[in-house]
Formats: C-alpha cells, sequence, structure tokens
C-alpha cells in the first residue's frame, strides 16, 4: 500500500479504528473465509459455529452494551464492528445483527433494568439465542396494524399471547427457522382498560430439547434468494401464556390488577418514540451495504484492471476492461458515490451515538429520517453497484466462487427489511414536511395525507411566498459568464440545496392542492407520491455531498485530499447529470451546461481511473474476504484456474 | 378470462399459437413445475429427466431442423417453443437452449449435408448430448481473438485440437460439466499453408462410459449465481486429434493434402458470417428475457392487487399495494415496455424466419444487429424488472417459493451470454455508422473506431451538412400552439426518430473530431463510447416502438386495441420521460412540456392500472408455471401458508 492509499485507509477508518482492525483480523482466519454453495444445513452449522467465535471474542454489536451485562456501553463501536463483519459472510452479519442488534437491542431499548439483568448477559454471550418477531405475513410496513394480540388476565398474572390467523403469523423472522429459544414480539396490548397499542414482549418458543414450546408452532421459511445461513421463519402462537414480568415495560407497564401506565400519554406518540429506538438498526443496515459495496467494487474493479479485451487500436496489445469508458461509467461513479455515502454514515453513527448517550428523545428524533433515508439510499446503491460489477465481470462474475453471486442474492432484501425502502424514503418526506414537529411525527408513515388539511401546509406555503420564491425568481439561466465552473464546491451544494427545498416545496403545494380539488386525502397523497419521494431521495443525497464534501475538507494528507477532491466532483456531477433533467426544466442549468456537465463527468473518469485500484485498497479488505480467484491477481488467478482444472469432472 | 383479454392473449400468440399451446400444456405436468433449493444433483437429475420428455414430444428448437433428420423445417416454431418454454425452469430452457439451438445450431448451419446426416438426428432424440464450446476463459465477447488451436497433421490427416494455457480453455460451456459427450469447439484453423481464422469442428468429449476422452480435461465450473442445474464447466484440449472430416466445412473446408479452400475469400467476412448464422441463439434468448419478465410481472402484479397494506385515508379500508402510484411507476411501465417487446420479437423472428427461408446472407446480414440490440434492451429490461418485482412483492418476493428469486438470479446470466449487452449495442452502432455497407461490417465489433478516418464518416457528414442540418436548424422550442398532444402517434414516433437520427449523427462527427485532436483510433473512439452505445440503444427503442405501434394497428378487437393503445402510449411516453434530459438539451421540448409528459404518465398509470390484472393474464402463462403461492389469490395463498405452517419447524 503506497503512502496515500494509506492515509486515505486511515481517514476512512476514522475514530473506531481499532475495532474495525479487530474485525478484520478475525475475518483473516479460515474459519470465516467466504464459501459458496453449501447446503443448507452445513451452511447453517458454519455460521452457527462462526456465531460463537464472534460472540467469543466480543466484536458484536453487543459492545453497546451496558459494561455490567458484558457490553461495553460503546455503541460506535458495535455498529463499526458490525460495519466491518459485512466485509465477509453476510449470512454471519445477518445472524449477529438478529442476535446482538434486533433481539437483544430491543430488550436493552425497550426494556428495563429488570430485563437487561435478566436477559442481556445469556444474549451477549449467546447462551439465550433470540428473535425479533415484528413483521407478519399481511403487515410488515404497517408496523402500527400488527394484529398479534397480548392480552393481560389479571386471574393469573400472565399475558396471553396469541396469533388471530394466519395472516397475522410472525414471518421472516431471523433465528426463528432453527436456533432461537425466545423472542421480542410485538403485539397489541390488551387490558381489561382496553387497548394500548403496540407493545414488545418477551417470549419463550423453543424448550431446553429445541422443541418448539407449548402453543407455539414454527415453520422454516424454506430456501430464500440469499443469506440460506439464516434460519428465517414463521412464528404463530396459540394462546401462549407470559408472566407479567416479560412485558418490555420501559414504554408502558400494566400493574398485577391490570392497570395499564405509560410515561408517554398520547399512544400515537408512544407508538413512534418506542420504534425509534430501533434506530441502530437501520443505521447498522445501512453501513453493511456500504460494505458489501466495497467489496463489489474491489473485486470488479481488480478484475477490471488484468482483464484485457480486445486490441481497438491495433497495436497488437489488448485494453484492459478498466480502459473502456463504458466500463468507467459501470464503476468509477459508483465508487465515487460510496466514498460519499461512506464519511455520511460515519456522521450518522456520530449523531447516533450522541443521542443514545445523552438519552435525548429529540436527538433520536432527528437522526430516525437521517437513517431511514441513508438505510433506502445506500441500500438501493448497493443493489445497483453490485449488479453492475457482476456484469463487469461478465461470465466470470456468475460463478459464485467469484463472490458477486452471493453478495448480489445476500444485499437484495436489504432494500426491504429493516424498513421497506419506499417507506422509509416516505418516513424521511414526513419529517421535512412537518419540520420535525412533535404532532407530525406521531403520524403512521402513510397518514402523511392526512395533514395535509392541516397547517403545516400554510406555514409552508407562507415559506414559499417569503425567501424562496424571491430566489425562485431570481433564478436565471446562468450564462457563461457567470459560469463559477463545474468543479466549484459552493455551486454544486448550491445546486444540490435548491434542487431539495424546491422540490419540498412544491410538494407541499400539489398536496394541498390536491385536497382542494378531491377532498380525498388518499388521492391527493397517492397522485403527488413520486414527486414525495423524490424530495425524500434529493434531500439524502444534498446530505451526502455535504458530508462528502466535510470529509474532504478534514484530510490531512494533501495526495489522499486531491483523490478524495476528484470522487467529491464525480459524486456532485454524476449525480447531477442522472438528474439534469429536473435542472433543466426548473431553469438552473442551459442545455449548453448540461451537456458540459457530461462531458466533465466524462473527463472525471478518466481523471479517477488511474487512483481506481488505490481507491479500493483503501477500503482495507482483508484478501481473505475478498477472496474472488478474479481479483487476486493474474498469478493467483491462474494458479486457481489451474487448481480448479486439476480437480476434474 | 374475459373476451377482451381473450383477444389480447390470441393477439399476442401470433402465427405460432399451436407450438405455445402445445408447449404450455406440457408445462401444466407436474414434471415441469418450478422448484427450488433443490441440492445441485437432484436439480440437474431433474433438468435431465425434463429435457427427455421434450425431446419426445419435440418441442425444441430441433422444429428448426431439416424434416430428413428429425425437424420440421420450422425456425419460427422452435423459436416459439422456446419463448413458451422460457415460462417455467430456465435451468431447463437453457439447458435446451444449448443442445438444440447452440450446439445443433453450429452443425447445421456451420456444417454441410454431411454432417447433418451424421449428427443432427442423434442431437434432436438426444442420443448425442452436446457443448457449444466458443468462449475460453480469456476470451469472450474477443471471438477472433480465440486461441484454442485446430492444426491440421496431412500425415493422418486430422486436426490436432489444442489449449495453449488456461487463458485458452474453454469456459461456461453449458452441457460440460456432466452430459454433454461432444462439442462444437471453435478454434483458430492453422494447415501447412498457414492460419484462415476461427473456424468450428466436432470434437468427441467423452467416452461411452462419459469418461473424459484421452487429452481432454473437464472441470464442473462449480455454483453460479443461477441456473443451477445447467452443468457448465471448463474443457481444455491437449492435442486431442479429430478426423478431418469433423471440420465444419460450410465456410472453410481443408483438403486430405491440407490444401483450404472458402466460398468466401475476405478472411475478415467469413469470419462474420460464419458468426452471422448463429443469430438465431440471439433472437431466442430475447425471447426467453422477454417472457421470464412476463412471469414476474404476472405474479408481482397479481400480489400487488391482493396484498393491501396501510388504511391511508383513515376510513378503515387498507389500500392495495397496485392502487399506490409508487407501486404503479415501479410495475406498469415496464408492463407496457413489455408488451412493446414482445410485439418488436415477433417481428424480429419473422424477419429471421424470412431470412434463412432464402438462404439470403444479405439479409441475414440485416437481421444480425436487430437480434443483437433487441437481446441487450430485452435482458437488461428483464434483469430491472424482475429486481422491481421482487421489491415490489417486499420479504414475501424474496422467498424462492414465490419463484422471483430463481428468475432473477437465472436470467441475470442473459446480459453476458450469446454476446455481453455493451458489446452488442456496439455491433448495433458499428452497422448504423456503416449503414450495413459491407467492408465496414467485417471489422471487429471494437475495431469500429479504425474505420473513422474512412471514407464512412464524410458520408455520414455529407448527409449531415444536408437534409439533416437543415432539419435540425427548423427544430425550435414547440410552442403551446403547435402542440400536437402527447398521445399523438405522430409525434412520438418523430420524437424517437429524431432522437435516433441526430444522435447517431453527432456520434460521426465526434468520432472524426477526435481523430483528428488525437490521431489516436483508441482514444478517438473510446471519448465517444457511451455516446455510441447511447445512439445505438436509442435505435432499437425507436424500433421497438414502431412495432408495438404496427401491432396496435392490426388488432382486430376494438376493446383490446383500445388496452394496446394506452400501453403504446405509456411506453413512448414513458421512454422520453426517462430520457427528457436528451430532448431537453435538444431544444425539442420546453422544460414545461417536460413535465407535462411525466403527468401524463402518471396519468396513464391510473388508466392502465384497471387493466393490469387482465394484461398478464393475456401472457397465457399456465398457473402450474406462476406457481408462487402469494400470486395464487387470496384463499390459494391462505391454504399455502396453512399447508407451510402445518409442515412444521
Amino acid at each position: 500500500m503506497d503512502p496515500t492509499t494509506r492515509a486515505l485507509a486511515h481517514h476512512l477508518d476514522g475514530r473506531y479504528g481499532d475495532v474495525r482492525t479487530r474485525v478484520r483480523q478475525l475475518l483473516e482466519d479460515p474459519l470465516f473465509a467466504p464459501t459458496t454453495g453449501l447446503p443448507r444445513d452445513e451452511h447453517r452449522a458454519r455460521v452457527a459455529e462462526q456465531m460463537a467465535v464472534l460472540g467469543e471474542r466480543k466484536l458484536t454489536p453487543a459492545l453497546g452494551y451496558p459494561t455490567a451485562v458484558g457490553g461495553q456501553d460503546d455503541l460506535g463501536a458495535g455498529i463499526a464492528a458490525f460495519e466491518t463483519l459485512a466485509f465477509g459472510s453476510l449470512s454471519l452479519l445477518i445472524k449477529a445483527g438478529v442476535q446482538w442488534g434486533l433481539f437483544g437491542g430491543a430488550i436493552l431499548n425497550l426494556g428495563t433494568e429488570r430485563h437487561h439483568e435478566r436477559y442481556l448477559a445469556d444474549v451477549a454471550d449467546l447462551t439465550l439465542p433470540g428473535c425479533f418477531a415484528m413483521t407478519e405475513v399481511g403487515h410488515g410496513s404497517d408496523v402500527q396494524s400488527l394484529r398479534t394480540t397480548a392480552t393481560y388476565d389479571p386471574a393469573d398474572g400472565t399475558f396471553v399471547v396469541h396469533t388471530p390467523d394466519e395472516d397475522a403469523a410472525k414471518d421472516y423472522i431471523g433465528n426463528a427457522g432453527r436456533d432461537g429459544r425466545a423472542a421480542v414480539v410485538f403485539a397489541q396490548l390488551i387490558t381489561p382498560d382496553g387497548e394500548h397499542g403496540v407493545h414488545a414482549l418477551v417470549v419463550p418458543i423453543r424448550d431446553d430439547d429445541m422443541r418448539p414450546c407449548p402453543g407455539v408452532t414454527l415453520a422454516d421459511d424454506g430456501p430464500k434468494a440469499g443469506l440460506n445461513g439464516v434460519d428465517n421463519g414463521r412464528i404463530t402462537f396459540d394462546h401462549v401464556r407470559v408472566p407479567r414480568e416479560d412485558l418490555l415495560d420501559r414504554f408502558g407497564a400494566v400493574e398485577a390488577d391490570g392497570r395499564y401506565t405509560s410515561p408517554i400519554e398520547n399512544p400515537s406518540r408512544r407508538f413512534f418514540t418506542m420504534l425509534g429506538t430501533l434506530v441502530t438498526g437501520r443505521t447498522s443496515i445501512a453501513g453493511a451495504a456500504i460494505s458489501a459495496t466495497k467489496v463489489a467494487l474491489a473485486i470488479a474493479i481488480r478484475y477490471g484492471e488484468v482483464r484485457r479485451q480486445f486490441d481497438a487500436d491495433g497495436d497488437g496489445r489488448e485494453q484492459a476492461l478498466l480502459d473502456y469508458q463504458s466500463h468507467q461509467t459501470a464503476l468509477l461513479p459508483a465508487l465515487a458515490k460510496t466514498y460519499a455515502l461512506h464519511f455520511a454514515q460515519e456522521d450518522l453513527v456520530d449523531r447516533l451515538v450522541k443521542a443514545f448517550a445523552g438519552d435525548d428523545a429529540d436527538a433520536r428524533r432527528e437522526v430516525e429520517p437521517v437513517a431511514a433515508g441513508l438505510k433506502a439510499v445506500a441500500t438501493w446503491h448497493a443493489v445497483r453497484t453490485i449488479q453492475a460489477c457482476r456484469e463487469a465481470c461478465g461470465g466470470a462474475g456468475y460463478l459464485s466462487v467469484n463472490r458477486l453471486p452471493d453478495l448480489r442474492a445476500d444485499t437484495d432484501v436489504f432494500a426491504t427489511f429493516e424498513g421497506a425502502n419506499t417507506v422509509l424514503l416516505q418516513l424521511v418526506a414526513k419529517g421535512l414536511l412537518t419540520g420535525y414537529r412533535e404532532e407530525f411525527s406521531q403520524l403512521d408513515t402513510l397518514g402523511t395525507a392526512r395533514f395535509a388539511a392541516d397547517q403545516v401546509v400554510d406555514t409552508l406555503l407562507e415559506r414559499l411566498r417569503g425567501a424562496s420564491l424571491v430566489q425562485s425568481l431570481r433564478s436565471v439561466m446562468p450564462s457563461a459568464k457567470d459560469d463559477p465552473g463545474l468543479r466549484d464546491r459552493g455551486w454544486q451544494v448550491e445546486m444540490f440545496t435548491y434542487r431539495e427545498e424546491h422540490a419540498l416545496e412544491t410538494a407541499a403545494m400539489r398536496i394541498r392542492a390536491g385536497m382542494e380539488d378531491h377532498g380525498d386525502s388518499f388521492r391527493a397523497f397517492n397522485d403527488v407520491q413520486n414527486h414525495v419521494l423524490y424530495a425524500a431521495r434529493v434531500h439524502i443525497e444534498n446530505l451526502v455531498l455535504q458530508q462528502m464534501t466535510a470529509a474532504v475538507d478534514r484530510c490531512a494528507d494533501p495526495d489522499a485530499r486531491a483523490q478524495l477532491e476528484l470522487l467529491n466532483d464525480l459524486y456532485a456531477l454524476s449525480t447531477i447529470e442522472e438528474d439534469r433533467a429536473w435542472f433543466l426544466e426548473h431553469g438552473r442549468i442551459s442545455p449548453e451546461q448540461s451537456k458540459a456537465i457530461t462531458a466533465e463527468v466524462e473527463q472525471l473518469l478518466a481523471e479517477v481511473r488511474p487512483h481506481a485500484r488505490g481507491l479500493v485498497d483503501a477500503f482495507g479488505i482483508p484478501e481473505e474476504a475478498i477472496a474472488a480467484p478474479i481479483a487476486l491477481g493474474d498469478e493467483a488467478r491462474r494458479q486457481e484456474l489451474r487448481r480448479q482444472a486439476q480437480s476434474g469432472a
């Protein structure tokens, strides 16, 4: 690694370099080497073995648990460990996330000291493998409408957990298929007083002999697109009784006599506060998606440097794939965006750590939309980029031994779990439209429409009639003379910011107009849904740009910084290029400028290309995790081919 | 099926309805039911069993073989059978394509009567399972640079087939891993006279006991992203001797004394004529990609109608997913494009059949770029659309039982095999730039750059200075008054045609300018590569639009026609919308018109939505092939869930 690459690597690693180094060392162990094509049971057995070692070395999200119960009170380190683990087996990653992040995290954040003492040490050391049983067959995104019930019976002081029908069965639940012994179950809480909305309880699901507990039915979900080392399954409850103490009662408790109490009176606010504590999961998945993208890019860019095809200029020497403009276009803007997302993720984790350290509900609520939006953008980026990497490696990219197929299949569901991306972007839009005002943050996600008649829109309209409209009017076709240059950082930020503000304001206006026209809130909202999602996405893109720019400024090494500057320009300009129709439609760029942006992106591709290898090396992915023969250099590749050929048919 | 849907189905089936019906009936047989998660050997065994039945029923590409050797001389029926087969198992599809399309097709098209008599009946009835051994580890797209050699030895009248090093090993070869007994091997032909370029020979690879023949080394490629029912493998030859008679010598023969003769003198022209006969493979893959896309759309749209989420307007009734604008946006433009591609494919097959019936090399050469371009566009459309369908079905879409994971993984490599899509689009561009002029059609694909200094560009520039430039100058911002309406068919076609012509002409100009600036043909071409690929893509999009429009006109049933009109508009306008930046940059639409196009697309989504279910039903996919529990209606779905739940953990 040359000094510049080393400086980049150091800059990327940030404040959690130590824990990242320790996870990297773990990934060098043959036990953690990527495998492929294992039969389901072997695959699961291998992941179980890896889980045991991971738990032993304490390199898990449980680093965030209190020291008293085996953690280190270091949420940030827990996330960094998880992010780094994502360079390796993603089945292991998700299994670890279910156990220490979701199951343990729910007990930590929704339970009280009693639950922490009783459960967390067992969760941390894997004595108690568990599930996070939220999603049902009929309700995934709409958590408020879950239909599993937990009915308190004062007669014996227990909750009766029940699945009313198959649509209310808990489904896709990690650890439910084979290993889970307990589950945090989300259910509608019912007491003699009435219904209190969704709450969570710890429910045993398998006994000491790993048989389903009485009243519990467990089914394996069968083969999936990927992540087949994780035992997802379906859980149904037939009047299963659990002691009153196993309600996770930080935000809502039931006395022995059946009286319900809560520190948060408003049921909707209570619900969103409970869900909000789970923001760590989304943040972790965003980071993991970025790591998986890095692995795919490292494989494809390394292959693109050694694989040659066509003697295109007739001089007898074939061109490296990465010298072709179309190949650069497929990979290098994605590389730039991956860097930008990395720094946005770093900032998100910092904010999250601060919010949780201060137990600050408002700060947590402000982090929520950032985590939701970054999760959506980062996981879609992973899906697209890994696919591009697969195609860039041709037939070799289709062979499982070269890792891209599993990376692709394993990350696919990232766009769905921990919040479906479309729903998450609506959450972001809701936050933006309401300015995080409390009364609106209590609305359910799609209920956004219902507040349209409310004063928020008026407030926004006032803003629109004021400063922004003036700004809109001032915006004229930029002339070549005024042009500050496409690589001007101020101009780039201004473009992203204008787009965000304008998209948001016009979305609000359109919802309001729709309400006036139809008086039908679903239609008023639904007619503008694409626009609202767009507003959320460009908000996140702006945030990502700003974090990238800040990270470039922080970089002390001048050579590393120069490379980051190129990536910053490439991210900014390729994002504008992709959306140049919008800027043209809104008079922010002229047709000539629009073409100039495309030309500048192509120029940047040529400038980034010589650094491409160093830029993926700086991710610090252990060679043992890269693993793909096509990425391991010409000689190693040939040896691998020979080895395979010798293994015979 | 209501009468309108039935009329649509009839219109879609076209002239090969009979063979399609027979394949559909086959797919209703439980033997052909989609399976998932089978261990490799069971999966392969099942495919082998299916192959036997398929061969027996003669519903294979062998329908195109001469009647004398077991075929029916009906190329079109063979392709239609293959397209319909793609509703079912894609491993079976590809295995059938390798055997009857590629292996048998190479013998048919590159061999002479002697080879037909000796081999084709055995190929047709599966007595001789074989491979199509073209691609090497180091050369896939650049077939002219293959490095396997076939050296004629006049001493004993044999060819010595040899793999000089691992990079020249034949790789990713279907049927090589387990079942293939012979292979059509593409190799550099060497006689005592000298080298004659790439030719093909039939080479035995396994003996009667299925052991590798002497000198042949066979290795299985191991697990792949998908298509694991197909035994892809690697073949290396160590001085393997085959009789002179096994050179497929239609375009180049070797006399016993070693003299080389060919009906085509120019070696480059000979090479492209040989490759051109393989156009049927690309055409078939385009059709198969369209069929797989139809299955995914049928599953996602059926699920989107029954699955409800969020009581978005607070009236106590949850909305069907397909009522959400974002859901419609994800699925319905893709549905429209699938219809459009279907009709473009139908036209391509007609042209192909005519070209082969007349044994007309020129007609065949004109079909080549259409097949190449449609294959690229249709397979990328499949990848994108199946992914969108997977996400539209949430967690359920990630379970293999719901078919989308395998559809996604199996079709992924369609973008790579039978010609990598990027390279195919360059082939299209080459054809366009040269106007199919013979001297240029002989250039290798990427050698396009080299002719840039040639008179073709001059010719194009003349055209540009003439009529087109005038047309360019005449094009002014359309005023609202002149606006013929966005659903005006003439306006749509004009927009597509202008874009195609302009993109092509400016690409030629830029290549020429680059040559003058750099005098470096690789750079001159490479700097414009994205532009050239763009020109090829928009050419194909125009062709697809025109075929869609023609098919709407042919539809006699007024109600069916009305639905097709909507799809025609949706395809045209969503394609323009996606590329509206280009139209804005080139002054073809105003910013206001651009926004109006987006609004019109959203309006069309609402108009198509009520017909969505009928439009996928019209594809005529047997329920047994749809198979996904989430698509089989509410009651069936519940029963399936119950069945799974009862099967226990």
